[in-house]
Order: C-alpha cells, then structure tokens, then sequence
C-alpha cells in the first residue's frame, strides 16, 4: 500500500469528472505510473451523480477499489453529503463551493471552481479541467508538461487553447491557497 | 457471481474503446445495472495499449475487477496476442479483421469493423461505436433505444447522426453472422 494515492471526483452527471479522471490517469501512465481509473454506477446514477475514481501506485495494484482517498474533488452538495466525511486522515478534501455551500469542513480547500471557469474563461464547461489543475498543484502527482499533454489529448478539436488555460487557471487558483 | 456479465474491450489508444465502455456502462445504469467500468494502464499504455472492461450485474458489485469476460472486442493484433484466449468458455470474442488478420480462434466472431466504418460511413472514428452496435446485439445487454440514447448524450455536437449510423450498421452487422 505504500506510495499508492487514491483521487475520488464526485459531482453530478455533466460535469465532466470522468474525463477529468481519464486525463490524470492517462498522465500518470505516462508518467511511468501503474494506474486504474473507475467508475461505479449504481441505482444513484439515474439521479445524475457521479464518481470517478484514480489509484496510482509506482508498482502493481492488486486491490483496485478506492480504500480512503487521498485526494477527494466534490463539486455537488448531494456528493458532498455522501462523500465528505469518507477519506485519508492526511488527505485534501477540495470543494467546488460554487455548489457546495453548506460545508462545515475546516479542514476543506474551498473554492468556487466554476464560478471561477465562467467568469475567467466565460464557459463552465472547463470547470472540470480547472478542478484537475487545482488537484494535481496539490498532490503534485504529475508533471505539468505531461498533465498539459494529456489534456490536449482528449481536448476535442477547437478547444485546446480554453483547455491549456483551464488547467493554468486551476493551479493559480490552488496557490492563491493558504493552508 | 450469477447474472454477472463481463465485457473487455481492446486495441489500441485513439480507437474510442473508453468511450466505448462508458456508453455501454452508462446504459446499462439507466437500465437498473450496477455496473463498473475500468481502465488499468501500466507501463504497456506508453506503447498505445488500452484495454476497459465492464461488469454488469443486477445487485452489488462486490469484486470489481473481470474475472472471465464474457464479451470481448479485440481490434488490435498487439491485443489479440495479449487477450485473445483469455475469456469465459461459454464466452464471445469479437474481433475486428481489418486489425487482427492473423487469428486462428475458429470461434471469433471475425467482422471488419473499421473497414465497414470507413467505407460505409466515410470514417474510421467511429468504428467504437459499430463495434459498440455488434456487442451489444451479440449480447442483448440493453435495449436499442438505451444504447442509443447513452451514444447521443456521449457524441460531440455535430456528430449524432453519423453515430447513430455507426450502432445501427453494428446492428447489421451482427445480424449478418451465422454461426
């Protein structure tokens, strides 16, 4: 189990966290990394949720459902009631608090992700990219020229420059943290 | 394990074989499925392996990885070396042939998928989803008009009618075999 770091990305169907969740696991294989990246959906998927998860481990994985994540992405306040409380005691549990209003986590990054993705970047559609630009400045899982070409490798034709500042947006926002 | 149904599908990155199995998992969710659905990458993604999987089961999913796929789509030679007899034996391998040439299963089912997607819909892109169509008839996993409705929420803009093409000639497609 050691050095293995779990991501947990939950919100609601549409927010593109799955694809966020494909980018960071294409990235860290690139980065020499055994990764699984999952889905489970449930009954609750017709609800519109969603949870994507991430494991990464510079060896093998033999267990491959989440135990306690390391790094947890909540960007609903439906996702927020049913996975907040749920990760490592060392973790980062980082909340859209564009959508998670009713947070009484101290210990939570908030930030209000997609407010910041309309009102920087004028769409929220990249909301998803800038939340994977604050996760990785805090877990530092990859480097960002490798992170910049996975994302450029699932970007649809068109959107590559929104996307490439989606991801720079989502690291200032990160250092703009004081923890 | 009753009921349990395992689908892999492989070949190489940029055949859409994740969206694939999205579209397939997501379907199977609004049909009342619990489902899973995996990517793994290991050092064999830096050579532009893939390989998803999903499982489908009306209860709990409590093992989340393929023990035996059930269903399995090959549409690399690389892939077929690696997985081709790795399946249940009451199982199905699709393969497609304009890849895989060199297979001695007599009991694939051999169809030129992206040969078909080409000359029949102008383009390879969308082969995943013809390959998509014949899974799923093959295996009667969900009804038509769920497929359909998971393909067109997951198509880009612009791109529904060409990808309602490709899962109707996947249907064909699968209806042409006699085995």
């Amino acid at each position: 189990m050691n050095n293995r770091r779990e991501y947990r990305l939950c919100g609601t169907g549409g927010q593109g966290l799955i694809l966020a969740s494909i980018i960071l696991a294409e990235a860290a294989a690139q980065n020499g990394m055994q990764v699984v990246q999952t889905q489970s959906y449930g009954p609750e998927a017709r609800g519109g949720a969603s949870k994507s998860e991430v494991i990464v481990a510079p060896d093998r994985i033999d267990h491959p459902k989440v135990i306690q994540p390391h790094t947890v992405l909540i960007m609903s306040s439906k996702a927020y009631a049913k996975y907040g409380a749920d990760y490592h005691p060392q973790g980062t549990v980082i909340l859209d608090s564009t959508f998670v209003t009713d947070a009484e986590n101290k210990f939570a990054v908030k930030l209000p992700i997609t407010r910041h993705a309309r009102t920087e970047l004028g769409t929220e559609i990249v909301a998803n990219i800038v939340a994977l630009g604050v996760i990785n400045a805090l877990s530092e899982e990859v480097p960002h020229n490798l992170l910049q070409e996975a994302v450029l490798n699932r970007a649809p034709k068109g959107t590559e420059v929104i996307n490439t500042k989606a991801l720079e947006l989502g690291m200032r926002l990160a250092q703009t943290l004081t923890r």
